[in-house]
């Protein structure tokens, strides 16, 4: 890892550990840098990355304050490494319907940039929350990225395994949502009367190198799911 | 403005009227620092910032690339100026409900920080997007802030009124959504079925000092609304 990301991991765990109110002014530049023994440059970085991340922001001239922390319960959606993560007060259980080596659709070969003849790992999942059904998944990765997957890995977070096993660096998604009425075939997968709201996310993954290598189609359940959103003072 | 805001603007208009592609390599460092005659810490920092915006994506050792851009018609979520500007290819019109001064309740004073006795201000509109409802919009606006509005302002965007006539600095946003079926008040303003599927989302918008002045409620149309979102490789 990074030095000024180990850094921001570092603060946001110390902030969560003192459960810290948004608006808790932090140390000067000057304390944190003695405190983590670093550069400036470190520690400017540092405080980049956790104000992108909504934990922090920075008024000129004033110094850095804590933010508010999210809702109990509630989904990041700019967490872009699976939502297990953020969830883990809670029990996520995982139902694999299926996983097929496939050859893409026209719309999925464009999304993913194929080229002719690459295959996908298809993975159908249903997901539950404490045993409530969450969402249900279907996702594509491209097998020349991801050469194997099977049902006992999809069972369990992909993300883990694409990270820890086959070493990819995962980078930065693009998310694309709305509202739908649902059709039967996913009311009755997520045990809800048909023409039952549902959050419909499109979003397609990205390696840290921008090449694309899953897209996904999610159906949320909206008596059980919850998103939050925080937007920063970069832009 | 800030100089290296206004670079992260000018490289912005510079991709889009070139209508540059995705994994279009941007000019090495050298040049930029060149064509717009700064300081390398300026491109350094312009380039964090459309990162963060999703506009480039930055590989170590390789170079800056151009992202895919969003697709016609989608609201960007992590814009919190308002969704004016990102529906600028459409007729965005607006129906002011009414504009009072109220005192707040207890859950909108904590959202706000507000001491006791703050007035705010209570609006209430219907956007629409080509003449078809998009959303109903409550918002409440601490009148410390924000000491004069009223429907003529309502009509048009209360942000662009914020910024130019009262200089407010706006800085970050929370935004909290889920799905939900339409109750009778809300359907009938935006011509829907009741029970219909909606998009509820509560955002808290502070200044760049940290100082929520916006609170707001905003439940849109299923059929008339697509929202995207875009994570950087800065988390």
């Amino acid at each position: 890892m990074l030095k000024y990301n180990e850094i921001a991991t570092e603060i946001e765990q110390d902030i969560l550990q003192r459960n810290l109110k948004q608006g808790t002014k932090l140390p000067k530049f000057e304390e944190l840098i003695a405190r983590y023994k670093v550069s400036k440059s470190t520690i400017v970085k540092a405080l980049a990355i956790l104000e992108s991340r909504g934990v922090i922001y920075q008024v000129q001239g004033s110094g850095v304050f804590v933010r508010r922390r999210k809702k109990y319960g509630y989904i990041n959606m700019l967490e872009n490494q699976g939502f297990t993560s953020d969830l883990e007060e809670f029990k996520i259980t995982t139902k694999v319907l299926g996983v097929e080596k496939i050859f893409p659709t026209e719309e999925i070969a464009e999304y993913l940039n194929c080229a002719p003849g690459d295959s996908l790992f298809h993975v159908q999942r249903i997901r539950y929350i404490n045993a409530q059904a969450l969402c249900i998944e279907e996702s594509f990765f491209k097998s020349s990225i991801v050469p194997y997957l099977n049902e006992e890995i999809a069972n369990e977070s992909i993300f883990n395994y694409l990270k820890s096993a086959l070493k990819l660096k995962i980078g930065f998604s693009d998310k694309y949502l709305h509202v739908i009425k649902m059709k039967e075939a996913e009311s009755k997968l997520l045990e809800i009367e048909t023409g039952s709201p549902g959050l419909f996310v499109e979003e397609l993954f990205y390696l840290n190198s921008g090449e694309p290598f899953d897209f996904s189609k999610t159906t949320y359940h909206h008596e059980h799911s919850q998103f939050f959103l925080q937007s920063s003072n970069l832009k």
